[in-house]
């Protein structure tokens, strides 16, 4: 299957704000929020010294024996939102994978589109003139590297780095697992004071071409239009969003509670909404991404990997688990995931028992979503 | 001043175990047990494939432009005992640096002589056939990397390297601080299970000549030989140990309290000693080395730099902070540090208030030390 939507073949200014709300949404309320990332590309978009759009690639128009690396920031989205980049950090990493292993990078494609790192890799592919597959890596937000489709499909974990706003380069070669890589990088991002840039691994265009998720540059972008053209018009936003992504509306209600935590450097926790006269409640939990929605009777309506995407109920407007407080009023959607998320060897990693659930894969109906 | 001591040109099998006593004593308390870098020495200097002995090279001798890099092991000694290497884990990142730099290594120098990394740099040189510079960048054993002479005196964090046993290596490049590279590489050895192999950083033979501890190797293998000699002989072992570093015999008596316990990482604590009819106390406060000696009066004997090291009162065999108990029988050495360590910036990073004493350095007299 696919979505019917429009294959861009370049962002440019107009696209921003649409992709940064679609972003948001795809984000299933983690990912780090988008604006940082969207005001620098737009400020890079504007400089003459940069080009004035991004080419996107479709993954399978790459060269197969094109150079791709996945180029972005890591770190915990609450620290981004004060420690703000200083810019050069992501475009580091790339140079540094490049000076390190000697192979030139041909395109960077997002490791995940939902959140901050549908516009890191955009920055990046501004400053190095590069251009961006037009795909990713989870067609979503996880908290972890290991969770991307190029390591669960067998990437080796060839060269990565990490670099900071001062310059120190790190750099990890030949590691022996993705999770492994992850505990490395994540150590050193914590050092490098909670945000790191990152480029990693280095992959061949037809691995891309048979993993990455595709089109979800568009696919952000399109959600992000609709959205906008929507509530330009009569259409109930959240109800034209739904429609372009498929799956299911679960719910509609107010916060009625919110519990947080912080642990290991994620934000566990979870949220409780209240239909408005009170009949029916969902609670959903999250770490980082909102991961399980059960109703009052105990039921589980959806599961990692589909995806659990709170909008405000007017505007369809992205709401982050730290944006999370009493009375917000809020819609549910409940979106299936891209195949690729949910084959056996998928959900080893990023299943509900990955994230220390008793909890079986539930799958939503896919039979209205392009994924 | 210089030490009057045979200048080996030459490690061979017959220095291992004198070589393992010195170090252990200069470890001042901590730097890891010697013992398992002799075995695994032993074996590649009986091994064929291996050089007969390790070449020693002096500080001065050194081509002003040859490349010098210090190799060697990281992470908790009482790690490292029950974690054993897996053998080539130190001799990787002396590769992993070259292959980064495009620079090769002419020669390796020990980073601390205290302790076990005396015997893990004469392996990789045996491993790498490569000569080792005489000489060392603490002339005892500190806790972390930035308190090397290397580092103190201005060498750029250019290129270094951790590896661990399955073979995964983080390479770290222009960080902008020492303290900084000890913070990463420490918090990469500790996913690495607690123990790591380093190399770091690249330096040139005319930078080593002027700010190494020079003649270190020599000199903890001939400690070790005089010791080794007058437990066989009349001499009492201690004082033949102490004739040859200079310093003072502060104290003989028994343990009669330890207080420890881990933070950071470090093995941190207190012991204190009595004399054998109860006349007077010591007591001696340790960050993994011993670092202040009290009085009972409350009067502060020695500090650090100066080293303070323990021994067995009859055979002057090194006692480790993590090897104390009631009732040892010990001697307690004093010994003037190498005047690279007593310079103000040296003690900006090695005195007592850098270890969070509200003290000041308090040299112990240095007319009969070789230092």
């Amino acid at each position: 299957m696919t979505f019917d939507i429009p294959r861009l073949t370049e962002i440019t200014l107009d696209d921003l704000e649409p992709l940064g709300t679609g972003a948001g949404i795809l984000g299933t309320g983690g990912g780090g929020n988008p604006r940082i990332g969207r005001l620098r590309l737009q400020t890079l978009l504007e400089d003459d010294r940069y080009p004035d759009a991004i080419e996107l690639i479709s993954p399978h128009d790459l060269s197969h024996d094109a150079t791709v690396a996945s180029v972005g920031g890591m770190g915990a989205p609450t620290i981004s939102v004060e420690k703000l980049p200083k810019g050069d950090e992501d475009y580091n990493s790339l140079r540094a994978i490049e000076a390190f292993s000697g192979e030139d990078v041909d395109a960077i494609i997002p490791g995940e589109i939902g959140g901050a790192n549908s516009m890191a890799p955009l920055c990046v592919a501004a400053m190095a003139d590069l251009p961006v597959v037009d795909g990713d890596g989870m067609g979503r937000a996880f908290p972890e590297l290991q969770m991307d489709t190029f390591f669960i499909y067998g990437s080796p974990v060839n060269y990565a780095a990490t670099t900071d706003e001062r310059g120190n380069q790190v750099v990890y070669k030949d590691i022996d697992s993705a999770k492994r890589l992850e505990d490395f990088a994540r150590a050193i991002t914590v050092e490098m004071g909670g945000r790191s840039g990152y480029a990693f691994p280095l992959m061949t265009g037809a691995f891309v071409a048979e993993y990455a998720i595709p089109h979800t540059v568009s696919l952000a972008t399109e959600l992000g239009h609709v959205i906008e053209r929507a509530r330009n018009g009569t259409v109930d936003p959240v109800v034209a969003g739904r429609e372009l992504l498929g799956g299911t509306e679960l719910f509609t209600g107010k916060v009625i509670d919110v519990h947080r935590r912080n642990r290991d450097g994620f934000a566990m926790g979870s949220v409780t909404l209240a239909e408005l006269d009170g009949s029916s409640k969902l609670e959903i939990e999250f770490q980082n991404e909102f991961l399980i929605a059960q109703n009052d009777a105990g039921e589980t309506l959806t599961t990692v990997p589909d995806l659990i995407c709170l909008v405000d109920q007017d505007t369809a407007a992205p709401v982050m688990t730290d944006a999370l407080r009493y009375g917000q009023r809020v819609r549910v959607l409940g979106v299936p995931a891209p195949e690729l998320l949910t084959t056996p060897e998928a959900l080893d990693v990023i299943g509900p028992e990955s994230f220390g659930y008793d909890l079986s894969y539930k799958p939503l109906d896919r039979s209205n979503t392009g994924w």
